[in-house]
């Protein structure tokens, strides 16, 4: 439960938030890199933030990101001409470049262009493109901090697949589903007649995420166990979150996930060799995000098969247009089947991605923390909030952000592994990860 | 006319307002019972005045109208599984009672769920079936009042048809409409070049209305007495308003309407023997409202011509899609037929309902009472407005709502009849219906 | 640039607004004549500065601009029935004439009619069919100023072509577009591998507008003389802009613009013989407006080729569905082809009415003028905001409009000429109209 003050400052990033300020610490990305795709493509309108800005690729690839108010007369440079080396305004042809300087202005006397010039720099975020993904860094600093170094962007391109999706809901409570390991013994349960069954109806439930991930005696671990034990520690970047359930006799099933600032979140369940998991939240204004949806693989480059499920709608990747809009979604509760809720699955939805979207989507635009009943299952969404306030309010008092100057603090690995019940969480973190808060 | 004030407190009805106090004084019809057909049947999400709800009815048929808040994390109930005596929230697990109670926290030491469970109550407003529709007491008080005896309800289920419509503006300009029974000879008036063609061309315009109600004399009365005398009686649960036009030589044709609080409407056309028409209006908002329309026959079963009537449009039913939305609606101008407004009927719209709703609506999302010019055909209006106000005013100063500690006060009819002209409004009343004020 | 205060002044219309009674001082096109084609014709809604009016043609042809609400009860007017002599409303038959008069109240008492009669009055302005539309005075004066002489409406029918298109923006800036000529040489211009394809790509850019106006050489003049000089000259009614380009050695292409008060602007491309556009920017409310476009020869009348370009998308008129809304619109990006884009075009967007609408709505639903860097080919724009804002204070200090009083001084004329480069703006003045200030 948080004070309405607390919720506020955790829901809202626009210009002049903590919260805001905090997301503007770190580079964030925007865009996919293939909606920019190649040099002088069509710039594409992004808002961040609550920001409203345009990305395009100038003729030598370098990407931009700038503010896309020609100041000239105001037109948008959406409607300009990406072309040697600059976006060019169509009203009058003003040109800039992807740092924001102006390079040409044909309406005005030579004379006169170097010093207007000068006065007519637009706005324009450092931004790379790592990772299949374009960042940016929109902080006002001169120098923005490293990249971090997030494993999906360290391995080779076959070794990952990105992608992104639309969430029509404040980023946090997004976020908080990301900390929160121990809603899967509901959410995205199957139901069974028997236990033969169970493997089976968690595969359709989860659209294959189930069997990538686990075999049928995990399904029951988890769905025999709905109060899984929290441990949480704190680290450079961020968290790692540890939830252990009952296993066969003498062990413990440990789900284990990592949650990096500003809003980064590894799902817990890849086993050694599996291929991991990860999300992003960014958002667009305070009642909608993009989450960037990302999987890698360390050991090997990814199989068709993988990649034609996660193109398709399974693992953490919904069904979706070609606008990365889910096709189940808000508008359409989701597709939710009554008669599937009745037999097959515990919320008649179908799809890992699509039962947490309807879930956290219902919790309201901005959900409400100041009257929740908060129980030990719920010890990581508490963490994540203490630490998102502490360091956003840090951020105001002049104190560091988590991990942004060191790039090599985002070395970790989530993921989840039975281990013997008499280990404690930093011996489990040790035989899964060789290191207690899973760096490598 | 009403000041600004006055106007505001007549269509304002959400919770901290004073006619919203009043309207949560009586039980109110929120759902129709097919909605929520059997048990575990899936939950409904509906909105009455101003507040978010949900129906469900349980494992036993019993019938619930909670808050769909879950007060864990604030998931929405309406994803839940309604199952085994409760709906069991999506997100983790927790479940509850058609009555509001906590039954289940699975994601709690069971040590710690009796305490917690306490805290854990959700608002349940009293909820029960009666005469086809679910209804609801969302007053404060523990003890509920009695459900009214209206007549629909109380008859066998053969006897009555029940349904509903979606209608797009303010509650109390509907209602006004239905005690405003001057407006006939106007808005539901046929054009004929000849009194022959008169009562056929009001079929049409009204989709078969007339014809049930009304001979072809009747036709022209209500087109040659444009200027009706109206009389007002106030009874202990509301108001009966007669109004009087010329008919044959020495003869009047009175039709009677019944008002009835909070927000019952009886139609004043039945002739002994004939089936009697009511609407009930219950805000969503205060820009829009669920019409509920019944009809009911007391001597008998209805007949399959006139259920299938109601059900396809006709008497005070619109043609309606799935979801009870009017075809003929704001949003395409009623499908007004300038050619038939020209030739046929005074609007060009087809359909009793569909012409109320046109000018109802027209008069605004809330109509402004402010600026009115009121005439002796207003007098309906005029107490119906005295009335309401007077009431919620009253309920704030502690005064008992009228009839709502009285389910026999009810018991009345409306309807019409062709009486000598010499007669006062009460021995009319009395040869109509046996009772000076329709008590039956 | 102007201030926030100058801003909101500029763009500003609505009732108790300085520069809604500017607008109000003269007549202005709400209605294209056409949408009130006969005696007793539908009547038709409006919204013209932010007020929502009707408009009705009566028994005798006359046309009404009224207040839609029927001061009984509030219902709309919309819904009433057009017949003998006036328009009756739908609920209770209250009957009123083009001027406000109410006719007929059948509810009341015969005796009380003359007075309440009298308190019945709606409000009702001024109006008229004059060239084509149907114009509204919306100003307070009893007597109306007389009808502007603006030659389209001056010539016979068969000699002009009157249409509208809907524009998603503000007045103003869309206003703006027409007094700068200077973004012919960016945003209409066609792309060419060389110069011989120029003139066929300028006229599948303009959609044949080009050809009709210009010669390959002007479309070269345009492309290679980015930044015309300007002249500026103010007259009884308005403002005539001059624009001069390097043409043939020796020569200057001028074109030469008229912008009338309050709103009306003529183009600046015709040729002596050439048929002449204009264009008529009426605030809707201030996030958009309707573009009364106009066409029109003295000389001779409209051929069907020309009328059938004009139907379909050409010139100055969109391609658009039966509601006047343009196909290519905000809702789609106008349509904008990138591919295009790169070979043939500066915008990728087909019509110089789809271009204009494209950069202008992209200065937002109100351009900020606040943040804005303008240079010299930016004068007709400062001088047009100069005219506006002056008059607007103007009225409200006393001081009578600009041109309200003179119907002539309505007669004016523009277009393009190729002069000898040693004239003076006055000299080609006279050379191209007869007279400095383009008055015929």
């Amino acid at each position: 439960m948080l004070s309405r003050a607390d919720n506020e400052i955790l829901t809202r990033t626009g210009p002049d938030t903590l919260m805001g300020k905090l997301f503007r610490s770190y580079w964030l990305p925007v865009a996919l890199a293939e909606e920019v795709a190649s040099p002088d493509s069509p710039p594409v309108r992004i808002k961040v933030l609550s920001e409203e800005l345009l990305v395009f690729r100038d003729s030598e690839g370098k990407v931009g990101v700038i503010e896309p108010r020609c100041p000239h007369r105001g037109a948008n440079l959406f409607f300009g001409r990406n072309e040697e080396g600059g976006i060019r305004c169509a009203f009058h042809g003003w040109k800039f470049s992807v740092m924001g300087e102006c390079l040409d202005m044909p309406t005005l006397e030579p004379a006169s262009v170097p010093r207007m010039c000068e006065k007519a720099r637009i706005k324009a975020y450092p931004a790379q493109e790592w990772g299949g993904y374009i960042w940016a860094y929109m902080g006002g600093e001169d120098f923005p901090p490293p990249l971090p170094h997030m494993e999906f962007a360290l391995v080779p391109a076959s070794h990952r697949h990105v992608s992104k999706k639309f969430q029509e809901c404040n980023w946090a409570q997004a976020a908080e589903g990301g900390v929160d390991t121990a809603h899967f013994s509901f959410l995205h349960q199957p139901l069974a007649e028997s236990d033969d069954q169970l493997a089976e109806r968690a595969a359709r439930a989860t659209r294959g995420y189930s069997t990538q991930t686990m075999g049928p005696d995990h399904v029951q671990w988890m769905r025999d166990d709905a109060r899984p034990r929290y441990e949480v520690r704190k680290h450079a970047s961020g968290l790692v979150l540890g939830a252990s359930r009952r296993a066969s006799a003498g062990h413990a099933y440990w789900r284990i996930a990592q949650y990096l600032m500003p809003s980064h979140g590894y799902t817990p369940s890849a086993t050694p060799g599996q291929t991991y998991h990860g999300q992003t939240w960014i958002p667009i204004d305070d009642e909608s995000c993009w989450v960037y949806v990302y999987s890698w693989n360390p050991l090997r480059p990814l199989t068709d098969e993988e990649i034609e499920g996660y193109r398709s709608g399974g693992a953490v990747y919904p069904a979706m247009d070609d606008q990365w809009m889910p096709l189940r979604n808000r508008s359409n509760d989701y597709l939710i089947d009554r008669r599937i809720q009745k037999l097959e699955n515990f919320t008649g939805i179908v799809g890992v991605s699509e039962q947490d979207a309807a879930i956290q989507d219902s919790q309201g635009r901005i959900a409400d923390r100041t009257r929740e009943l908060l129980g030990p299952t719920d010890i990581g969404v508490v963490q994540f909030r203490r630490l998102m306030l502490a360091a956003a309010k840090g951020v105001a008092a002049g104190t560091p952000p988590p991990g942004v100057e060191s790039a090599d603090s985002y070395r970790v690995r989530a993921g989840g592994i039975v281990a013997d019940a008499s280990l404690g969480f930093d011996d489990v973190m040790r035989e899964r990860f060789g290191h207690a808060l899973g760096e490598f």
